[in-house]
């Protein structure tokens, strides 16, 4: 499939799912081959894997491998499997709703399917690999659709990952920049590091510099400071779930970034694709907001920076309000949305795939 | 001196200055021994103690050891001995005007004294002592001042150090936080890693939890979503340097924690000594803002975090314009200045020291 800069984030071969290991980046490239769902759902809950996109191919990889896995039981127990599979990786991340997309879908074709056994893991190893390409065609459509709206020569600031390493590849806030790169729109990123994971630091400007796109790496404190020092001329970030009402959770930082680019009127700019785009919550405050471990944030590395016993708060999102937000590029488009309108066009004439 | 937690931040005993190393701090508690003023200027520049009015003290300490090691010269010798001292001191770090009022104060106290040799040697010494004692009694002002600010119970936000290991002790930001929890005001710290050099987390997280004052720490990125959710009632901060327009210089980050501070309307207060307070220099558009090493943002501990050429955009510095100040506490009480308007007042009736 695509590669972005010579790697791969995800890649299906010979039975198995094998993915860039995103926590020894940018230090080591390494692999991981998972060949069973409940591998998958490690790599994800784990982190080897994240970024709502490329956990929702992930996911469709884990749903066909249990499906291949269960090729030689009947038709209930198979289904009991895949069943079991679905639960075993919905149980991993809560926030990115690509995650619940995709083993939607593939629960639907499983069940819509006239075929069981092998014929049924087939079926649904082509679905995935039709997911994984459909993926990186949309992130070159949001691409595009981002750059058009850029002036020539701007200065990018990105929060988190939202690249190849985020997506099958080519990226989606990382689409916009490598669109607007070729066609001139930007001349350089300003990348947040993107504490406490370091997404920014050790992802985006790894996956940057690999294409030859000018980064200047800052610690997402200095955000405000560059914005002010006119550095700024767009913010793009992506999302991992964006409720009806436009409201947008994305990485932790991303509503601080938001506000300070209104103080400062610099456009922010929200890239996903229509997978990303939740229907069925109403606005962002019924967004589940995943915490995760203190021992990230009181460690870097294996090393301790602060002291052992410390209390610490680590929400992995925040939720950004529709108001913030000044276009949610789209395969589509770009929308933005007035207060009290929904994000619903957006699916009409199409299965909301 | 006054030691806070059973630490002490600087100490003068047996003829040098022990500095408690701030770069090692919370993994291990150990003291630097300057013996000359070049080995003052070193632990300076690479911060081994940071913070402006520690900064200031640890120079008044270095000005004294100059006088103490040219007390055999000649009067003019031991004059230039001190001229080369101030200079070699003043180029340590430049946004920090506590540096720069020392340095003044003791050229001042030599050029004024009647005496030379090892009696001007003495005099400089009692005058680093009476600096010393002096911080301390100004932060428990301050303390005082900005406690009778709060309401009971408060949640307050911190960024960077601005405690008992950035003054002589007891600290300005942390020496509020410190009064008002002796007063039932404030009921817990959040406490911003405060990166690249994580002042926050390796000593802010440590003092306070050396006090039993309830901390929870968070990543600099956090402090949006926090504010979003209620949980801070009020930012209280230090300073760097503050101009006659109020405008303040302080560790970079706090001009965006400033800007959110005044989106979820949560008063932002500063807490800093009247030498701080920079006279000279009419708005925050004049004050220099230190630009340190590309490896701060890069590494963690020793550990790279991102790929080893990335450019790096690094200041240790912002500025937060006057307007954003809801209150600058001083050690003769809270000031908060309209547009137009001047610190000068405070310094009416005084030396200015």
């Amino acid at each position: 499939m695509e590669s972005d800069g010579n790697f791969h984030t995800l890649e299906y071969r010979d039975g198995a799912l094998h993915l860039i290991d995103q926590r020894r980046l940018p230090g080591e490239e390494s692999y991981i081959e998972c060949r069973t769902e409940a591998e998958v759902a490690d790599a994800i809950r784990t982190m080897v894997i994240r970024g709502a996109p490329a956990i929702g191919v992930a996911a469709s990889y884990g749903m066909a491998i249990a499906a291949a896995r269960s090729a030689e039981m009947s038709p209930s127990d198979q289904a009991a499997a895949l069943d079991a599979a679905a639960e075993q990786l919905a149980a991993t991340r809560p926030t990115a709703v690509n995650l619940f997309w995709a083993i939607k879908r593939f629960r639907a074709a499983a069940r819509e399917s006239g075929s069981t056994g092998k014929a049924l893991a087939e079926e649904l190893l082509e679905l995935a690999h039709e997911t994984h390409r459909e993926d990186i065609a949309i992130c070159r459509r949001i691409g595009d659709h981002g750059a058009a709206l850029l002036p020539p020569g701007s200065s990018i600031l990105t929060h988190c990952n939202a690249g190849a390493l985020a997506t099958a590849g080519y990226g989606t806030a990382t689409g916009v920049i490598r669109s607007g790169f070729r066609d001139g729109k930007v001349s350089r990123v300003f990348v947040d590091e993107t504490r406490p994971f370091l997404q920014g630091a050790r992802l985006t400007a790894w996956e940057l510099s690999r294409d030859d796109i000018p980064v200047v790496l800052i610690t997402d404190n200095m955000a405000a400071y560059c914005m002010h020092l006119g550095r700024i001329g767009a913010v793009v970030v992506g999302a991992d779930r964006v409720a009806a009402n436009g409201d947008v959770a994305n990485k932790i930082g991303t509503y601080g970034v938001a506000i300070l680019a209104r103080e400062h009127k610099i456009p922010f700019y929200v890239a996903a694709p229509l997978s990303t785009i939740d229907m069925d919550t109403p606005s962002g405050a019924g967004i589940p907001i995943e915490e995760r471990s203190p021992e990230e944030v009181r460690r870097v590395g294996g090393e301790l920076i602060a002291p052992e016993e410390v209390e610490v708060f680590n929400p992995a999102f925040d939720v950004t309000p529709a108001a913030l937000v000044d276009g949610l590029i789209t395969e589509r488009g770009v929308v933005r949305l007035a207060e009290g309108e929904s994000l619903s066009p957006l699916f009409e004439g199409s299965s909301a795939s």
